[in-house]
């Protein structure tokens, strides 16, 4: 049974082209879904619609434009990962997992030892934490195919 | 018809207190709920059921117990207010939101404008943003009396 | 048993005062609630956080707001009257009745025999049509003390 | 992965086949779904089931049965578009709109700015706002292959 | 706690009256509610709206009309007791009981030996099989006060 | 896009399949499902599991087994068709019918004009009442191509 | 604000009367509900309804009663207790933590250290584990009156 | 139609490989799922994350893990098995039977006649009881192709 799997979070480290890998080596039925993660145009998703002078409300409007597209992928994946990394705010990390949270939808946290305090709300209603992309690999093949 | 409003998020400022005098001066019909503030009750909710060694599992306890208390809380509010502070990760404040966001709670979001852009996401499905307490009284104030 | 029933849409004329009329001369245990009907202040609701430049903006900040009462109140009903005028687009009417059916909430709807046509689809999810606010009493009389 | 779009609203100009060419050229996976847009053909759903003297039963009888259909689409798509003319009453489009509020289902509006004002609630909950098919074109292939 | 139980079905038999005496000299805290049981009154809930020539729309009216009523009540219940008799077709009631099994709300059913065979499907998701309206009092002492 | 339509009701005609060949002639892209219709065969679907004295409890366990492929069928499809005929009590139609409504699931009647009063409850949440299996052939050619 | 709590589990030791007597102790505003503990009493709910021959079925026709009962009850609680001993199989303890997970209930359980690993599964979405019925009692001060 | 088969419980005998079997042999279009069924690889499968000291949270982690398998199989399932042997807790099988009873999702039992008794409230929310692998082989070829 092929396993759809969305990986949600920090953009600025190659954890999801490890998992990736990861999937690949141990022949994994998964398909892989995120945000769009190139940062510019995530920036620039509501310019599509016409430009903005307010910097809430470009902000707001690509906001949303994204959503279309991340609350979608969400709610089809099988199973969330929420990695943290060790800078910026991450909120919409926090957001997707407490999003999944309510839905009842799995996800596994992915983050260093150092942020275990601020992150144990969202640790909380995880099915797991993961310190490496090898190991949500990992899990991944043993849930799929043990 | 009385209101019962969620405060979540920062513990270091009084926004709470300044929320509910707000209402009190208004003469709103509100009840505030809140998660427990007290900082170190909160990290050692989990004692009561004994001592933990490991720092993960400590807080994971913790974190479980207090969810006892927010998670009841907020699905019994008809509002939540997700404050958001210069300090901290508050990543469980980012987390409320999303859980509000999943199941169609409305909420607002109340943090000064240098966080506009870190919080996009989670500004995107707020029913509104609020720069001050007074002006979520006001809007509180609005929608229950006008 | 008390009933909440929300008045939907026009605020032009005195429909929501004539079924309240209706239902105090019948001695109906039924609340009634609305949006804010008072036309200015609810195309300000959002300037309480602010004012805004673009037309569009400040029109979705308010639309906001006044989505923070009018959602809350529209679940909490056990009932909802959607009433169309004559005059103006009212699609905020016709968006309550789609809102409603989603929901599976009964409702009502409250128009002359020309909007007949233009409403079917609003009228084949109602559980009644109703041409003038004395009928609506009438039915409330009957469903509630019957 | 392939996405379902419903295209909701107004039959009497060429904004479908646009936005379905736009998607062609992008070479987009999209599958568009839509109520049955020959006025005549709709008007005339119930008479299948037998002829009616009475308009309102008449319409009521078809407006039922293309429901079937409409509700059906609408609930299998992934994202709706909800278009906005410049003629007619239009309600069906915004019962869509709430429709597709209540149950989360993410939805773009399409209108002109003149129409700002009077759908500035069904603006609100929609996740984005475009004035050209050619904009809901690129909004789609954004959040499909960006 | 208090009991709301809702009575469904035969209108020709005292059963509500006995199911409601004996939950009175056995003092227990229930609320029953129930449609309207005047037959003729039933029959007529649309007229309130309009005379009709065509015997179909005038059933379908009043029976859309007194649907806002049990709706409401089935919905509000936290148990329903479906009556089944010797006389009639009763689809209504048997209309009910699927529309409880559906919702998760738990139903009793209320007949004779004679109807087990054709009300099988009926009872086999219903939580009890009653003969008599003593023992659905019996039952319902046993649940409140046991 | 394919439908899937499932066929509740009486089994002593053979309703079924006209409406089967009607789609097949018209060549739409449906699959039909449906309970059991050999009558002896569901009414001893629990002899599987050992046979029973009592007939009470042998109609119970052939009803619930009977429902593990209704339930899962009428779950599965995109319109109930819900056939009423002169004879028999014809609960378990009525069953689906209320099961239907609650799930927000389309469903069609067909019946006689002779049964339009019994069944009014029934078909005030249908969306179509058909006298023929003809005209349900019809409405799913136009829900359906048009 | 008043907390609902279901206590489940078993009913030979005085576990109910200890977090009951903590409870007051604290003051807590808590209502407390529970099946019916006489095990007798609870093995003849369904002799109310006519005696059975067959074990299978009085048991069967039992548990359907009692169910009334708690399914009711535990969809009230604000939280469940479930409680485990050392004695019998305690498979509806097991049963209802199931049914409170699939609800999103928050739930706690109550076991010696003993049961540790074949309750893992349980225990892996509860919100608590507590060993003593005066734990239960500290965790419910703290999450309604810290 | 395919069917997907969750087999719930036991793991020391063969009832999953009797069952599969019987649909082999019957040509059923059936796929099973399961849990691992490895019962030391079960346990470690937490392992993956790392070691734990203590056996409490090395069984919470494990048993975590296992539910991103366990619940997303039970979810897509259209039928789940629940099997009770002779030896052992199986409290996770109870616990699977409650999580299918609050989802409405369908469960057969399998066990001795030897644990009716215990098990009366988990058979009383299922749908079949099976006391042979055979006999849920015979129930899975009538539901499906009979």
């Amino acid at each position: 049974m092929p396993w759809t799997v969305y990986l949600s979070g920090e953009i600025h480290t190659d954890w999801r082209q490890r998992i990736e890998a990861g999937a690949r080596e141990r022949k994994l039925p998964v398909t892989f879904t995120s945000a769009v993660t190139d940062h510019d145009a995530s920036d620039a998703a509501g310019d599509h619609l016409g430009a903005e002078d307010n910097a809430f409300w470009r902000d707001h409007k690509s906001a949303k434009v994204n959503a279309i597209r991340t609350k979608t992928l969400i709610e089809q994946a099988d199973l969330v990962v929420v990695r943290f990394g060790d800078r910026y705010k991450q909120w919409n990390a926090a957001f997707d997992a407490g999003y999944c949270a309510a839905l009842g939808k799995p996800y596994i946290t992915l983050h260093d030892e150092a942020l275990v305090h601020p992150l144990k709300e969202v640790d909380a209603t995880a099915l797991a934490w993961a310190r490496t992309p090898e190991q949500v690999a990992d899990i991944l093949a043993y849930i799929i195919t043990a």
